[in-house]
C-alpha cells in the first residue's frame, strides 16, 4: 500500500445517505495515522477500508457538529478493545471541550487509553516531530471550528550519479547527510549541495465546515492534497453562506488562491445526486486548474508525488 | 406493511462486522414505534430499512455498553433535524443515567425534542396506554441492565356468524363492545360472551445482555416474539457466564421456560461465521420447540398471529 494516502471513510454532511456515510478521513503518512472528523459509523467504515484502531496516532476534530464527531466514542472504545496503548493525540476546538468530555465518556468501557488531549483555543501547533508539523487554525463556521495542515520539513534528495562521481557510498552517505559535508580520502571536501538537490516537504490540508476565509487559504498553501468541504453547489451560495459552508466553486477558489495541487471535494449535502456532484468538479475547475477529485466513501487518494525544486 | 413487526437494524455484539452493524431494533406496533438499543450507525441502518425518525414514539435502552447506545446521539439529532415534536419516552437504567445525559448532549445541535426521560431503578412500568403496557425488569449483567416486555391487554374477538344470528350489526356492535351487553328490539338481552370469544393480547419481549436469570423468563412469559441475545455458542458457556452473557442454548431454555412462541437470536460475537450461527439455532432447538430465527441485519420479523383462547 502507498506510504502516504488519504482513505476516505465517509463523505456526507448532516445526514448520511445510502451511498455516503457521515464524515471520516484517515491520513496514512508513513508511520503516522491521523483520523480526521470521525462521524457516526466511522468504526465500521474503518473495517470496510482495512484501517485498524492500532494504526491511529492522532485524531483531529474540526468542530462538534454531530456529523464530524459522533463516531469518536466508537473509535476510542474500539482502540481500548484492541488494547492500543501508544499515545494518541486528540485535538479539537477548546471552546467546545465539554463535548469532547462527553464523547470520551459516552458509554461504559474500560478506558485504558493514553490519550493526549490538545484543546485548541487559537492558531496552534498540534504536534511537531522530525517527520512533520501538524497545525490548526480557526475557521469561520456557526460554531467554533478549526482546520488542519500537515507540513513535512524541506530536505535534500541525494543524487546517485553525483555520489558515484565522487566515490561516495555506503555509510559515508549517512555521514554526509548528518554533517552536510564529507572529506574524501584525497582530502577534497564535498558539500552536500554538490551531490544532492533540494527536496520540498509535502503538505496536506484539511478544511471542513467554514465560510470563505483567509485561514482556509493559509492552511492549504502549496498543499499536495487539500481536502475541502463543498456542501453546496454554487447555485446555493446564499444557503452556503447562511449555514457557514462553502460551495464547490468557493472550494476551487481556495485551492487556486493557495496554489494547491490536488483538491478533494467532500461533505456533500444529501440533496445532491451523483449526477449533481459531477458538476461540482466543473464549478471548482472554473477557478482551479489542478486535479479535482469528487470523494466517495472508501476511495483511496494517494498523496501526489513531490514537487520538484 | 404489517402493522406489527420487528425491523432488525443491527445484530453485532461488541464489534461490528462487514455483515453486522451494532445492535438496533425497531418494533412497529400499530401506531407506536419503539427503538431498542440503538448502537452506532443506527441512524443509517434506519435509512436502509425505511424507518424514519418521525416513526419513533419510544426509545428503550437496556444498558450503556457502547454497542447498545452509541447510536442514540445520531438518532436524537436526526429527530431534531426532521422536526419531530411529538413526545418520545426514553427509558434506561437509572444507575447509569449520567451516560444518557452525555449521549443526549454529545454534540452541538438545536435540541427541540420533547423527550420524556424515564430512568428505571427497579422493575417498573415504563408506559401504559389502552393499547399496551411497556415494562422493564433488571437483568443480571456486569453493569446495570434491564429487559423489556410489551403486553397488549386481553380483549374479545367479535364472531360475525353469532352477531348475524342475533341480528346485531352496525353501530350496535360498538354499543355492545362498550357496555358488554345489548337489548334487542324483541327485549332479549345478549351478553357480549354470546357473540364473541376471548382474544388474547399479544406480547413482545426484549432480553439483551444478561446471564440466565428469573427476570428474563418473566419478561418472556407467553411472548409471541422473544428477541434474546445469544452472544456465544454453548461451547463458550464459561466465557458467556464470566462476561454476563447467554449462549444460544441458554436463550432456548429461557424461551422454553417462558412458553414463548418465536425466538429471535441476535447479538452475536464477531468470532462466529454465518456457518457457526446456523448451529446456534440447533443449540436453542435442543430446549425450545417453537420457531427460531437467526436475526440478520435488515430482517423484518412479523409478530406471529394471535394465539387462540
Amino acid at each position: 500500500m502507498p506510504s502516504r494516502e488519504l482513505v476516505v471513510l465517509g463523505t456526507a454532511s448532516q445526514a448520511p445517505t445510502r451511498a455516503r456515510n457521515h464524515n471520516g478521513y484517515f491520513l496514512r503518512w508513513d508511520a503516522a495515522g491521523l483520523l480526521f472528523d470521525p462521524g457516526e459509523g466511522t468504526q465500521r467504515q474503518m473495517l470496510f477500508a482495512g484501517v485498524t484502531a492500532s494504526q491511529l496516532t492522532g485524531i483531529c476534530v474540526t468542530h462538534f457538529h454531530g456529523d464530524h464527531c459522533l463516531g469518536l466514542p466508537g473509535v476510542l472504545q474500539r482502540m481500548a478493545l484492541d488494547q492500543v496503548t501508544h499515545p494518541v493525540t486528540v485535538s479539537y476546538p477548546a471552546e467546545s471541550g465539554e463535548y469532547f468530555g462527553r464523547l470520551r465518556r459516552a458509554a461504559l468501557f474500560h478506558d485504558s487509553l493514553a490519550l493526549v488531549e490538545r484543546p485548541l483555543s487559537a492558531a496552534a501547533v498540534v504536534t511537531e516531530t522530525p517527520a512533520f508539523r501538524l497545525e490548526a487554525r480557526p475557521l469561520s463556521h456557526r460554531v467554533p471550528a478549526v482546520g488542519y495542515r500537515l507540513t513535512e520539513p524541506d530536505g535534500r534528495r541525494m543524487l546517485p550519479a553525483a555520489l558515484a562521481a565522487h566515490g561516495i557510498s555506503g555509510p559515508d552517505i549517512a555521514l554526509l547527510q548528518q554533517f552536510n559535508v564529507i572529506t574524501l580520502p584525497n582530502g577534497t571536501l564535498v558539500p552536500i549541495d554538490a551531490v544532492s538537490e533540494p527536496r520540498r516537504g509535502q503538505k496536506f490540508a484539511f478544511v471542513m465546515d467554514t465560510r470563505r476565509c483567509e485561514a482556509a487559504v493559509d492552511l492549504a498553501r502549496d498543499a499536495e492534497l487539500l481536502v475541502c468541504e463543498s456542501t453546496f453547489a454554487d447555485a446555493e451560495a446564499d444557503l452556503a453562506d447562511s449555514y457557514g459552508h462553502l460551495t464547490a466553486g468557493q472550494a476551487g477558489q481556495i485551492a487556486a488562491d493557495a496554489g494547491a495541487r490536488t483538491l478533494a471535494l467532500t461533505h456533500f449535502s444529501q440533496r445532491y445526486t451523483a449526477g449533481d456532484l459531477a458538476k461540482f468538479a466543473d464549478e471548482a475547475a472554473a477557478w482551479f486548474t489542478g486535479d479535482i477529485v469528487i470523494a466517495n466513501d472508501l476511495d483511496r487518494i494517494p498523496i501526489p508525488p513531490r514537487r520538484q525544486g
